[in-house]
């Protein structure tokens, strides 16, 4: 990791810091591109071709069927059967209380106005599953999707041989979901934006992936005959900011953590502490060793720094610039310093706090806006499985209250329609 | 509008029905793509030579001065005022109370969870000015960006010979606003999304707008330098649900006051009478004559129809379907069907809650999703200005209860470091 002093940087390096390590996304829309447009035309026909071309499934048995989630419930090994049922129930708790109100408020004497919530009625969600099955995102999206009522919900990820990964599909039992589908990639996200006859369409696709998924979810939010999209996921990144009394072993773990994830993760240390810095360092060196995935690691860490700052309001200000998806505030007094948080997906404070124990258990939701998104992006949440709708009712009296006003505006907009529907109800 | 039957139609046709007639989005696509990269390349320099060319602005002084603001609040028709500042007041108060609340949870013995909501810190509202000057869209943006808090916000609207109108001046001081400029179209969206030396970027996009600026909106939405946007806005549209007590004139009113916005809009009448059908055509007729805007209000009365059904039940259902942005419940007991309404953006209950009472001023907005998209999408509210941030803290002690299932899972998905970061703080 290359080492940047903050104090000596101009505003224009120190932006230059907040940015990403940039993608060819023009590649990746030559390649995503046809595939949308031909499962959109041809169907399920045209995406089993791309299974097979890019996963090597054959036939066209997609659907996982009721025989293989019972196989997968009596074959997954007890520990790990625990461990899901053990951390669905944390993030059960943590989501139920995300559940938004309706309210109704009287305008005034005749007129009340109130807001409902409602399910997205159909919601796809992709689980990757290229270098890593990734059972714990089978239940961040599947958990929120069931707590808001969705009638419909359709599962995601690539086979390997044909098969569904025993804890994964385990996990999509945990969330109550059946229908689930064995496919990956762009033409996972075609197939349910567009549809077929034999695979309804979804309303809104949730969930992360590679930037080729990225790419697909994108071009179906922009296409009238797609759908909508959680939110804009990139490579998975962490900025851990730490003071002198950090253990620099616990920091070296948290941004190893976030290296393994892929080459493009980007890590990023702030302290203000020289001592910790080289420390870190030292130990980062020593703990990848035993990394098996040390290779991702490594090339991680070259797209990664550590910034030196003088007090731990520089570190925070920068940070609220870079907007992290997760954030580790790894000094003594972590929790005074929240409500300077402005933008981050999620945050953990303190030296118990890994990154690890939110991607997986400890109940906050591990899918969040990469790349700077956490500027105007939420993690994954039980809202974002719902809409609400406005409602209104006005009696003859409380339309008068307000038909002066409404009659001025619409004459000065020139909308004259929209001033008699309130004249001719008050003749 | 033609006349159709339900009963008559068959499931294909039915759902023909609930598409939008469809727009030549590719055409969009040439026109706004070099528009945006001009942008993104040249900054303001290349947005004010679209200013001139397609609103005949001239010069580089686009930035609303405080002596224009304090013109316009001095020059505008008392009584335009009062509407402006009694609307106003109604969606304060309708809005204030989506504020969302943020909670803490406490998941187990050393470990708490919780959700914070944040503004986002820079927003971009559009003001459309093109057949009409819509001061009420500017509340409608302007109040919830104000009560959400957002630090910087900007508004961009198309001027008219180098002027804004005197009232979207003063509605935008309402709201507490002076950054305003004076541009339009595809190119006030790239200059937003883009930023330029002297006009710095925003996070976040809202407002409605004609085919180019919404194109420009999903555009920017994907662009990796871009920003986010609120939702895609197309044509407006209104279902009217009536039953045979439903007075035609009134029904009438509210179908032409949605049509009246342009060629583009498409408006419904779902009835259980055969009667109202015809009288209401009746008198679509009569109303028409006296209105300046009848040709639009013709040209959209084209795409338009009218539904003929057994029972109200068959036409929730349907407006389920076509997930509507206006919904009116005509209907003798509208409250009792609310429950029943899945996808609509705004409903107005009973025979005295014509579309222009929400338009204006009852409180709720009228920035909403058209479409479809209500089947995913809100209308505009305080928490689209917002975003939420999860926060945890946990002590050794926590971090022990959930370190099996954390080491488990990780294991299982071939995370090793994220295993490290757990077992490494509890040696």
């Amino acid at each position: 990791m290359k080492t940047f002093h903050l104090n000596k940087l101009s505003s224009k390096e120190i932006e230059v810091l907040t940015k990403r390590p940039s993608i060819n996304l023009e590649k990746t829309f030559e390649v995503v591109k046809p595939i949308l447009e031909n499962i959109k035309t041809n169907g399920l026909k045209a995406a089993l071709e791309y299974a097979e071309k890019f996963d090597g499934f054959e036939g066209d048995k997609i659907k996982v069927t009721e025989e293989e989630f019972i196989e997968a419930e009596q074959s997954i090994d007890p520990k790990l059967k625990t461990a899901l049922e053990s951390a669905g129930k944390n993030i059960k708790k943590f989501h139920k209380k995300q559940f938004p109100k309706n309210y109704e408020s009287k305008i005034t004497e005749g007129i009340t106005c109130s807001r409902e919530f409602r399910p997205i009625e159909n919601v796809g969600l992709y689980v990757p599953g290229g270098s890593a099955v990734l059972p714990s995102t089978m239940l961040m999206l599947g958990i929120p999707a069931k707590i808001a009522g969705c009638k419909r919900i359709v599962v995601c990820s690539p086979s390997r041989n044909g098969k569904i990964n025993f804890a994964l599909l385990y996990a999509a039992r945990i969330c109550g979901i059946n229908e689930f589908y064995k496919i990956g990639g762009a033409q996972a996200i075609a197939l349910m934006a567009f549809g077929d006859s034999s695979i309804p369409k979804v309303d809104k696709i949730f969930g992360p992936g590679n930037q080729y998924v990225t790419e697909a979810k994108l071009l179906a939010s922009i296409d009238p005959d797609g759908c909508s999209i959680d939110l804009p996921a990139g490579p998975s990144e962490v900025v851990v900011i730490a003071d002198e009394n950090a253990n620099p072993a616990f920091v070296a773990s948290d941004l190893l953590s976030q290296a393994e994830h892929g080459a493009d993760s980007q890590v990023v240390l702030i302290t203000t502490s020289n001592d910790l810095a080289v420390n870190v360092n030292k130990e980062i060196l020593r703990q990848l060793n035993k990394l098996p995935r040390k290779d991702l690691a490594v090339k991680a860490l070259e797209n990664s720094f550590t910034l030196i700052v003088n007090e731990i309001k520089q570190a925070i200000d920068f940070s609220n610039n870079y907007a992290p998806e997760h954030l580790i505030l790894n000094v003594k007094e972590a929790k005074k310093d929240v409500s300077e948080i402005k933008n981050a997906g999620s945050v953990f404070l303190g030296q118990y706090s890994p990154e690890s124990a939110g991607d997986y258990a400890s109940g906050t939701n591990h899918s969040l806006p990469t790349s700077g998104y956490a500027k105007t992006f939420s993690g994954v949440s039980v809202e974002m499985f719902m809409k609400s709708i406005t409602f209104q009712q006005l009696t003859k009296n409380g339309l008068k209250q307000i038909s002066n006003t409404v009659q001025t505006l619409a004459k000065e907009e020139g909308l004259e329609a929209h001033k008699n529907a309130v004249s001719i109800r008050l003749k």
